[in-house]
């Protein structure tokens, strides 16, 4: 990659915005619905770009639920999707079937160009996107549109290195995509400064993929990212598998502050302390995250590294003409 | 009530500790089970008295839910209890009916002394007591103990006044009994600074129910009570019944701070402010609570009162069996 070369890429004519894949995760749900109602009083968005709102899993946010039968947000792999539907199939599989035809088929040319899936934490994450890449230029452009039009707003960037597997998350359904998180926030409760936060977020997406469209040149420049390293899971009882010992009082709520070798990182129940044993200071986020209790983790670890982005621009009628050309003539030769 | 009289009470002879009364509040749940574990290393209270720890609603603590079928803190009525148990029944109505013949029979002189039923909530209340009664000398004795024995977590007295329907909570089916409730905590969520304060709230209470059995004489004096005037439900859609509003930002986490006429309230999804409209300025608590949003509280308002409490002492060894011999005779008379 050169830095002074332009990156151009295809307009975007569909953009994504997801509520409720967690049912219990309420900013979104709300934003989603409130988005939908003022849809229907006005499509105010211009550049012929159509946003298309989904509150994604109806069922688990109508019983204030993560999930029904399973997490939503773990059956948008190829295989998962590929599959046919069964009588017995669990009510999230078959859902991310009809995501994928709505948003989808996944990796297809006609997947929406962005997926913006809405998530709350009840850690102190501020806001998050969080990616699968760590290269996708224009995702890491939102991001610092984002850090520089929420001063206020703690806003971070969180790399899931999917290399060796596939991602399965609803907004890897997009061209491009990412979740927002916003914490923290018990689950089933609405904090309006996190709604409120989520609301400026998605506003500051939007109007950056229209200014992206009107053909603005994007500048070149380096944002930090935190590249997942690991996870820790609470220390357990090895019969009954219950947590015995909790996030210690000195890391709760320190998301994205350095841990580093002997900090401590547990206060068991019967109030001994116990102390990280990494090598290296890594940077713990997800602290305590209420629905990762089922799933093995008490926090997660990441590197943080400066990453170099192009500047960008939308590519312009003629550019886009010749790569359709181009396509087509590739198309007829297979 | 002369304030210079010591009013006497029997000894205690049982006390019973409850957690996961509601399955997703993890404190008590984590304390219970430590409990259980210490007592099987060693019976380590004195003075004859028993300590009965018990995890209430077992089926949703391992479900991670506040209940399976419906509240089991709502089922501890009279009627509810000596209805027959039928196969189609709920839950959490046998399961009631089990506590009560292990705890109660409520109302009987076979119940325990006392129940301590541990709760947690979103609310950031600190530590609270919450009765059914502003006149029980020995709870408001164990609440002022608990003040003076942790000046630094906020602890205090709610009474919900139930002189027009009954109690119908589990700390109802004893003697004498309370809900001790600790927070800002999210549900499904371990917070150590939370378990500690629980853990030590417990430890005072079994310290002075000790106290209290050996004779010593607790001085008289006063305490703050909070009294439940109504409660306040967030704005809703008439069609949907979805919320239209979230707890206004400058009213979030400010629980038992007062609460003027014109005071933001709510702050709607769409941006507007909405004011407390009372004529009276109350105490605010149980701001945004979780499992309160399908009971239509958005917020409780409370009175507070200084109430005067009578110095107490244990009854001695001659005055029970006076008493008792006083009941035989009566009972002999009937």
């Amino acid at each position: 990659m050169e830095l002074d070369e332009v990156v151009c890429f295809s307009r975007f004519s569909r953009v994504a915005i997801c509520g409720g894949t967690h049912g219990n995760e309420l900013s979104g749900v709300y934003l989603v619905r409130e988005m939908q109602k003022a849809e229907r009083k006005a499509k105010e968005r211009g550049n012929d770009m159509e946003v298309i709102t989904v509150l994604s899993n109806p069922r688990a946010v109508q019983r204030g639920l993560r999930y029904i039968d399973t997490d939503l947000n773990r059956c948008f792999t190829h295989a998962m999707l590929s599959g046919s539907n069964t009588n017995d199939a669990p009510y999230e599989i078959i859902r991310s079937r009809e995501l994928n035809a709505l948003l989808g088929p996944k990796g297809s040319r006609d997947a929406v160009d962005l997926v913006c899936d809405l998530h709350n934490t009840t850690a102190n994450m501020g806001l998050c996107l969080i990616s699968y890449s760590d290269s996708d230029w224009l995702c890491l452009h939102v991001f610092r549109h984002l850090q520089r039009q929420m001063p206020d707003v703690p806003t971070r960037f969180i790399h899931f290195n999917a290399t060796n597997k596939e991602s399965y998350s609803l907004d890897s359904v997009g061209k491009h995509g990412f979740a927002l998180e916003a914490g923290p926030q018990p689950h089933g409760v609405m904090r309006s400064n996190i709604y409120t936060t989520m609301k400026m977020g998605v506003e500051h997406v939007l109007d950056w993929v229209c200014l992206f469209n009107s053909g603005f040149v994007f500048e070149g420049g380096s944002v930090d990212v935190y590249t997942v390293v690991r996870n820790i899971d609470y220390p357990r009882d090895r019969d009954t598998h219950n947590i015995t010992a909790a996030v210690h009082p000195q890391l709760q709520d320190r998301d994205f502050c350095l841990l580093y070798p002997e900090d401590p990182l547990f206060l068991t129940l019967s109030g001994e302390t116990l102390r990280y044993k990494g090598k290296e200071p890594l940077y713990p986020f997800f602290i305590n995250e209420c629905a990762y209790y089922e799933k093995g983790i008490a926090v997660s670890l990441a590197r943080k590294r400066r990453v170099a982005i192009p500047a960008i621009r939308v590519q312009t009628e003629q550019e886009q003409q010749a790569k359709k050309d181009e396509c087509t003539s590739e198309e007829e030769e297979e």
